[in-house]
């Protein structure tokens, strides 16, 4: 086996694990911050790590087209080209060609699409993906798939899933297999429950050293999405992590881990660091409002962020209303710490065998709201 | 004396000097990093002071816009408001006032602008100034002055410094006294040798802690700067930290050493971080030219950032292009870094008695331009 998995603990359907890769272990269930273009957007990598994150994502689709997996290559691979030692998981390129790029033309073989940066020309398949996620030099491969958009018919689903599941075929026979490193097998299918079987079946027939659940948090809400995390997970493989792509808000999370799910990326909390938005224990807080004009108050009581830590709203807020690049960095910062100090303490609860009272917790504050303006 | 400032040593006209401040001891020559807004752009803290800087320029006239001098003072001055617990210098606010603002009106009283923000009506005055320096509890406040435009008539040279001259004399008689707090004069007099003259003998009978040479940098070039420095600083005290606003670029910064001057404040590294561009001791390059794409080697060779200990040239020109945050976050603080050690070495050389030996040194290696490409 490429990839050790232990789950040490479970409670209900969630799972305490440790994920051994080449560059270190990750502890689930896991948060992954996105690292697009080989930088988590207005943070030094140090500060990600200070955040207690043991994993970043990075995106193939943007890497490829720059500044190219051959320079990556050349310069070392990914980690050590941006300063971050520890693991690093890929995707496949096949979400942002759908999403991104122009002019695509999708075959059995692959797909032609034009860079959405300078009209170039590329090809993504199988075979070429694994190709790139290897210069890269991911911990964690994922398979080239086709992502659904919601709402689709059924019959373009499982057209859909059934490519995805042969090129998964394909992705696992490309992939060169060595100690610590491993590649994960896509489950598609939109929101039909027998085309997630189907899916799982064949992603467990290749074998894989980990379980995506692709295809969700694209717009279906989380109602929907939660009625396909209630049965999508337990088809996959109970040794392996799951990995529910691209989500999501932090009740997402939670009611995703509750439901089985050991790993999670999103673009939340460094694109809110980017628009104002800050996520707390009582909610959103939108920095930018006049009512923390002159807020003496941290951000988030107890909270050791930077931000936190040294800094009023009202500062936060007056660096926002002059567009200064700290807002972002600090702000940043205190969302990728948010979200890591949600997975600590989900881990945390797990361990010490108390979720039930950290979820009913999480949820009551939430619901409370930010505190009260002065 | 409000301030106290000492001369450790002396190498022709250069001087190595101790200024003590309310929030700690100044080492000059000194340079200070610009914080326009309550922040050095794109920098934490903490980063500034690990570059070696132990004081920071304040702006008036954007605080006073924004957030406001009295929110400033509630949340406990500009210390405490952006986390700096080191020595502040700020300006008076008058020379934006005459480079941003719209619809000035000048008159003995003072000065009526509009906002360059929102177009809103401020009136700035040395006694407004001063009140307003107080609420920002700036160790250093600045005489409320004009700055002439370059090139100017001497008629209007000599009216505005003798404007300039009583505005000085209402500064100091509005500037509340107090340990460890200081005000500085502003020479003006442009170009005009025996304006300067007048001007620095108004000042010396009004007496100030540190006197500043204001109205260089202004279009004039350096081979003019030079000329008036050649001159300017013996006019002022000797016992005295003197100021050269505004200045420079890091050839500017070592001709003024050598002419005598302590003091330096410049938007130039941190302006430069956001347009590509880095100084080191070979100069400068833009990190944007395509020669740096496959480049592996540091920025330069020696320097201890974060950027040349950690990246290679290679990933700051990808960040460039893709023009993520982090190139931003990674060039200002290497250039602040430049031009602290720059400050560092001007200090090391003077108190070893080795300052031509620097300063040659200094030349040679900015004439040999950057490392060629691979």
């Amino acid at each position: 086996m490429a990839l050790e998995f232990e789950i040490l603990k479970t409670s209900g359907k969630s799972r305490l694990g440790k994920l051994h890769t080449k560059h270190g272990v990750v502890n689930t269930p896991a948060f992954m911050p996105v690292g697009t273009c080989g930088t988590v957007k207005a943070m030094m990598p140090e500060s990600v790590a200070q955040t207690g994150a043991e994993i970043l994502l990075g995106n193939t689709y943007h890497l490829m087209l720059r500044p190219g997996a051959d320079l990556v290559e050349k310069m070392g691979g990914l980690h050590k080209f941006m300063n971050w030692d520890k693991p690093i998981l890929t995707d496949s390129g096949g979400f942002q060609v759908m999403s991104l790029s122009a002019l695509r033309k999708i075959t059995e073989e692959g797909v032609t699409f034009k860079s959405h940066v300078d009209g170039k020309k590329f090809f993504l398949s199988p075979e070429e993906s694994m190709k790139i996620q290897h210069k890269l030099d991911s911990d964690i491969t994922m398979a080239f798939d086709e992502c659904t958009p919601y709402p689709c018919t059924y019959k373009r689903c499982q057209d859909s899933m059934r490519m995805s599941m042969r090129w998964a075929e394909r992705s696992k026979k490309a992939f060169v297999d060595r100690e610590g490193y491993g590649i994960f097998g896509i489950q598609q299918g939109n929101v039909f429950k027998d085309l997630r079987e189907e899916s799982a079946l064949a992603l467990k027939k290749i074998g894989f050293d980990g379980y995506a659940i692709g295809g969700l948090a694209i717009g279906e809400g989380q109602e929907k999405m939660f009625e396909v995390l209630d049965y999508a997970p337990d088809m996959l493989p109970k040794d392996k992590p799951r990995y529910l792509m691209g989500v999501g808000r932090p009740d997402d999370i939670v009611g995703a881990v509750l439901r089985g799910v050991d790993m999670f990326d999103c673009v939340m909390p460094t694109r809110s660091g980017r628009t104002s938005q800050a996520f707390t224990k009582y909610g959103t807080i939108n920095i930018r409002n006049a009512r923390h004009r002159e807020d003496p108050r941290p951000l988030e009581e107890g909270c050791d962020c930077p931000l936190c830590t040294h800094y009023t709203r009202a500062y936060i807020h007056h660096l926002q209303k002059c567009n200064e690049v700290l807002a972002v960095m600090l702000l940043t910062w205190h969302n990728v710490r948010y979200y890591e100090r949600l997975m600590q303490g989900l881990r945390k609860a797990l361990s010490e065998d108390k979720l039930q009272d950290y979820v009913a917790e999480f949820y009551a504050n939430q619901q409370k709201g930010d505190i009260p303006a002065l």
